[in-house]
């Protein structure tokens, strides 16, 4: 087999075999395919487009090219969420709990990574005391007494996928459906999820601008699931504004504990309930989505989530009590107001601009080396059609100094008031099949 | 300027400015740009195309990226001719004395190269005597006494040509029309042409298999030699089947006296007549490539073509007196027939496997340690669409042994014989605006 030969095929529109695939995969990881040979291939993809069988055969060569996450000693079907990234995203504190109420095993392996905010990991250790330096024997054992744990990832997952990423990324082929498809689906696989629910966002805030392309990619995801034996469902969510109010490290657990009070923002909630219906029906804790949706609004009412939530920090650590005085966690020395310059509609809140805002303020990291303040942040007075007069605050951002100008003109930058505006509608789609 | 946003721009439909193609070509020449976002970016051009001007910009970008000839000490309009390569191909012998005797000055620079056969330098020197070891004064002061010198390529052109055609060739991309004819444009154009003459084959044996994808790289290539300002022109021409009857370096020499004498295969002289009037009309010998062709046919009469060959081996230390005994050229100890085996019409003559069958035999060089045998090589007894009976020879085989049987198989695999067979047409198009 010669690579030149299978770029050549996929250029003129043929469709690779199961072989050629894992040759490929298989080569590139151990450097036998150079570079300039995989990112040729890519851009052919690109413009080709893979079946599904191709795409399928894709992530599965990626699972297969390092490590695997063997979760077999966790009872019942471990169902994971993957969100494709946003700003002010806190449905992982809140599903994790609420999931794991309602019987759902929730092994949750995350990481820290670059972005607005920190990673799960990150927000979870704004809680006094919590760590989630488990043994893999201690991590099982508390997911099958509590249904919840949380451990750092380790192990090397999917090589392949991280230097075709890494190869993508510098040379223009990152926005090929096929392959984003498959390098989402094959490191939720080699991280042992039985089930995947996804969330997967469009707007000018998320990676997915277009609702169209968003659409494409969640039917993509679902059908690799299907065709690998792993159950998926996906929900397409608005990223136009960012998700509820909090963007920052304790804020969002503070918003996470308001939500599972249920005195949480209603678009996070709603989210949450869309997701974890998801999550319920494929971990098989109800009969149907509806069933599913019903349970958690229980478990929300009845303060078992919270207690769940309770739990899951004592398990690890953590001191509980932040739960019911969230005052306990990290703050911020200063808090300072955005006063609306003008009255009308709160019309658009660019949701990259702010989450990059936060960054700035210290919330999240630019580069690994970063140092992550949990304490900062902000926090949304208003989302898109509010109505707000002017001196009215829009926001309040949590800063560790007073010197936060170019925070605020970002800010305000960021933030549109018109004469009138609607509210975006949260929930766009519902991939089930 | 970042490489990842161009090959962007580029993926995405954009036309690149002369700027942006400028910092690819010197970028990757210098090194500052890797091999795999060039292999990404040619494979975004092979399926988005390039513009007239991009390709122009190209072509001049590749031209500048190293050392380009400098003619002017020659006087009149240099006119090179190109080939895109076939078999048994024995123009450039006849039309370098031919265009010469007509006044146009033939300043040529030739390499030795791989192939079926040798290159030119390779063909003359099997002239006893011959050499094209002229210093760069030499090579002039003969060009303009004689109108015709020929001289070994030296120098570094086009070095980005060559380093991209490299690349490529490994990730299948060599078959786009822009590159394509950027790469010949720009390797003519450094080495000092004036105008140029494209001779673009088709059909099975050459790189343009699809006669519309010849005509689009013809067209191609004579718009940027007008945006350059270097007049083009081409001939579309067929090579089903190898042109003429000779394939072998001194069986070609002895097919080029014959043609200069009247007596040439009738193919090879209606091509070179096509050739060579759109190189003496653009330089400037004729009024109309009409004029030009009835000058052509003149010289050839009167022998003063023929003479012109002789001036030229002389000039350049060979022996003349090959021309009118041709039996002093090299000739191999074994001549081998090969009968028909069966009557009928010669149908089809596979172009380049029997190339191939010559390149065994030792006519040309598979890799560039390859020793070349002037004297081997394959003489065509019969053509498409010529009778045969079984039992009359095919073709005469030049060889340094007896032991040619893989030979004699080929040959027997590449010609076809059928109960009827029509001649193609050799001259399918002329190209010149």
């Amino acid at each position: 087999m010669r690579m030149v030969e299978l770029i050549e095929k996929k250029r003129d529109g043929g469709e690779l075999t199961t072989e050629e695939i894992r040759f490929i995969v298989d080569g590139y990881t151990d450097g036998r395919i150079p570079d300039y040979q995989v990112s040729a291939w890519a851009m052919a993809v690109f413009f080709r487009d893979m079946t599904d069988r191709e795409r399928a055969d894709l992530t599965m060569a990626m699972v297969e090219s390092g490590e695997t996450i063997d979760l077999s000693d966790i009872e019942g079907v471990k169902v994971d969420k993957h969100s494709t990234g946003g700003v002010g995203d806190t449905t992982t504190l809140v599903l994790a709990p609420l999931v794991a109420a309602a019987g759902v095993p929730v092994a949750k392996m995350s990481g820290r990574g670059l972005g607005h905010t920190g990673g799960t990991i990150d927000k979870l250790e704004a809680i006094p005391g919590f760590h989630v330096e488990l043994t893999r024997e201690e991590f099982a054992a508390r997911v099958n007494e509590s249904s919840i744990a949380v451990i750092g990832q380790s192990g090397n997952l999917t090589p392949a996928d991280k230097k075709l990423y890494a190869l993508r990324d510098v040379t223009a082929t990152v926005e090929s459906i096929p392959l984003i498809a498959s390098s989402i689906m094959s490191k939720k696989i080699a991280a042992g999820a039985d089930a995947i629910v996804l969330d997967v966002k469009t707007g000018a805030g998320a990676f997915m601008k277009d609702e169209q392309d968003a659409r494409r990619l969640a039917a993509a995801m679902v059908a690799i699931g299907n065709q690998v034996g792993r159950k998926t469902m996906a929900v397409i969510s608005d990223m136009s504004q960012p998700l509820g109010l909090a963007i920052g490290n304790a804020l969002e657990v503070r918003e996470a504990i308001d939500t599972l009070r249920g005195e949480g923002p209603d678009d996070l909630l709603e989210l949450c309930l869309a997701l974890g219906s998801q999550m319920v029906y494929l971990g098989g804790a109800a009969g149907s989505i509806e069933e599913a949706e019903a349970l958690l609004k229980d478990l929300l009412a009845s303060g078992k989530a919270l207690d769940k939530f309770k739990e899951f920090i004592a398990n690890q650590g953590g001191d509980p009590s932040v739960v019911d005085d969230p005052d306990r966690l990290p703050a911020a020395p200063y808090r300072i107001e955005l006063p609306a310059r003008e009255s009308g509609f709160v019309s658009g809140m660019t949701a990259d601009a702010i989450g990059t805002a936060a960054m700035i303020l210290g919330a999240g990291r630019a580069t690994k080396e970063s140092e992550i303040d949990l304490s900062v942040g902000i926090v949304l007075r208003k989302k898109v059609g509010d109505a707000v007069q002017a001196g009215e605050s829009l926001a309040t951002i949590h800063a560790a100094t007073e010197q936060v100008g170019d925070v605020l003109e970002r800010l305000y930058a960021a933030i549109d008031i018109a004469p009138s505006a609607q509210s975006p509608v949260l929930v766009r789609g519902i991939v089930t099949e």
